[in-house]
C-alpha cells in the first residue's frame, strides 16, 4: 500500500527533483502488526538527513499516522519513507520555498534465514568515493550501491562488502558493519562515505548497556579477515553474521548471537 | 510538453528506480523549430552513459521522433531526455531484464544575456568527491550539484565553479570549463568526477579545426586566476565568458568570442 502526500497514489510528477537529481532522503523500517519499530529513532534520523539537505522534514505525527496506515496492510511490513524536495523548474537551484513530496509505502516482509545460518559475502570491486557533505546521510543518490550490488547474482551470496577508495571497509551494500576483536566491537567511521543506520546506533547503545566496548575506527580489509566475528545489521534484516568472505570462513560466534538476541529483545518489547 | 515511454503523460511510477536510487541518466539539449541540435552527438553520449550503468539505451529513431514531437511545442526548446532503469522490487539489485523508463520533455528556452556580457562566478565551497566508475557520466545522482548551486542566490552570479577534493577545478555546476593560456585552450580532466558534456567535445573539435591547441589537464584554482580568458559551455547556454571570480576580473576576450562564433556557426548550419 502506498500513500503520496497522505493520499492513496502510485505515481509522482515526472518533474519531481527526487527523480531529476536524487534530491531527497529515505528510510526503510520494519513494522509489526501496523506499528513501526523504533519510530523515535527512525524519525530522528529522517529529520537529521533532511537537515543535511536543507529539506523541510514532514511533521512527525502526520508521518507516523501514514506509516501506521500503510503498515496495517500486512502482518509484518517493510515500510519505505521517501522525502524529496518536490517539483521545481529545470535547474539545480532548489526552489524557495520548496514543497516536499513524501511517499510512504509498505510491502510484506518475510525474514530471510540468514540471521541463523550466517551469510556468504562478496567483496565489491567498486570503491566508495569520499563526500563528507553527504556521508552518513541516507539520500537518494545511490548509484554506487546499485553498481556494487550488480557485481554478483549468486543467490547464495547475501551481501556485498563495500570498501572506500583507500581500501577501508565501510559497510555492506545495504547494511552497517561490525567486527569483533577480543570481545570489543569495532564499526567503521562514516564521516567520508557510507550510511549511518538506525540499527548501527542501536548496536552501539546495546553494547554500552551490556558493558561491551564499542568504538568507531578505520577498518582495513585485513582487519575483517583477522576478526573473530563479523556481522552486518539493518532495520529489516536484523543481524546477519559472516560465515564466508573469499577463502576466510567463520562459525557464527557468541557475540553475534548475543547481540542478535539483544536486538530481538528490544524489538519484542516494542511490538 | 512531455512524453513518457512515447505517450503524453506527466507522472511516473513512484517505484521507478530513477526516483529510488537515481538509477538513470539524462541529457539536456536545445531544439530550434522542432529540430534538436547536434542530435548525433547527443544520442552517442546518451548511449555511452547508458552503457556506463549497463542500462539499455532507447532506440535512436524512436527517441529522435519523440524529441521532435515535444520540441515542436516551442520555437526554441530546452529538451530534457531522462532514461531510468524503470520500476523494480525494493532493493539495489537491478531487475534482469529491466524495462527502462524514458521521459522526453520540452520547455520554452529563452537565451540569457550572459553570452555577450560575460558572467560573475561563485567559487563553491562544496568539493566534488572522486568516483571513477561514474566520472564523466550525466547520471541522476546530482546532489553535489544541488548542494553547490544552493550556496548562492544572488541573480547576478550566473554560475558556480566546482573544485574537487584536491582543489582542482572540474567545471561549473551545470557547465564545462575552459581556460586560455597563451592562445592554448585547457579543459579539466574528467576521469575522477565531473560531467563530460557534448558542447565540451564540440569545443575540443572546433579548436582542432581552427588550429588552436587544446588539451585536458589538471587545473588548480590559481591556474584559472592566471588565465587570460576563462569560459564555460553547455548545450543550452552556449558559451559564457568569465568576467569576475572573487576579486579577479577579465574583459570578454578574443578566443572566447571566436569560439562562441564557431559554436553559433555550427548551430546555424544545422538549424
Amino acid at each position: 500500500m502506498m500513500l503520496i502526500n497522505g493520499a492513496p497514489a502510485e505515481s509522482i510528477a515526472a518533474t519531481d527533483r527526487g527523480l531529476a537529481y536524487g534530491d531527497g532522503v529515505f528510510r526503510t523500517l520494519c513494522a509489526q502488526n501496523g506499528e513501526p519499530r523504533h519510530w523515535a529513532e527512525q524519525y530522528a534520523k529522517l529529520a537529521q538527513d533532511c537537515a543535511a539537505l536543507n529539506l523541510p522534514c514532514p511533521d512527525q505525527a502526520r508521518l507516523l499516522s501514514e506509516t501506521r496506515e500503510v503498515a496495517r496492510a500486512h502482518a509484518r511490513s517493510a515500510v519505505k519513507i521517501v522525502v524529496t524536495r518536490g517539483s521545481g523548474v529545470r535547474g539545480y537551484a532548489p526552489p524557495m520555498p520548496s514543497t516536499p513530496t513524501r511517499i510512504v509505502v509498505s510491502t510484506p516482509h518475510a525474514m530471510a534465514p540468514f540471521a541463523k545460518t550466517g551469510i556468504q559475502v562478496h567483496v565489491c570491486r567498486l570503491r566508495l568515493g569520499h563526500q563528507p557533505a553527504l556521508a552518513g546521510v541516507k539520500h537518494l543518490n545511490r548509484l554506487e550501491n546499485v553498481l556494487a550490488r550488480a557485481e554478483w547474482n549468486d543467490p547464495a551470496v547475501a551481501e556485498g562488502l563495500l570498501l572506500d577508495e583507500q581500501g577501508l571497509a565501510i559497510g555492506g551494500t545495504m547494511s552497517n558493519l561490525f567486527i569483533v576483536e577480543d570481545g570489543t566491537l569495532i564499526t567503521p567511521i562514516l564521516d567520508r562515505c557510507g550510511v549511518a543506520g538506525v540499527t548501527r546506533e542501536r548496536v552501539i547503545a546495546l553494547a554500552a548497556q551490556s558493558g561491551w566496548a564499542c568504538r568507531a575506527e578505520p577498518v582495513p580489509l585485513q582487519r575483517i579477515l583477522d576478526a573473530s566475528e563479523v556481522f552486518v545489521v539493518n532495520s529489516l534484516i536484523g543481524l546477519w553474521p559472516f560465515v564466508r568472505l573469499g577463502r576466510r570462513t567463520w562459525a557464527v560466534g557468541a557475540v553475534s548471537i548475543a547481540m542478535q538476541q539483544a536486538l530481538e529483545g528490544e524489538d519484542a518489547a516494542t511490538d
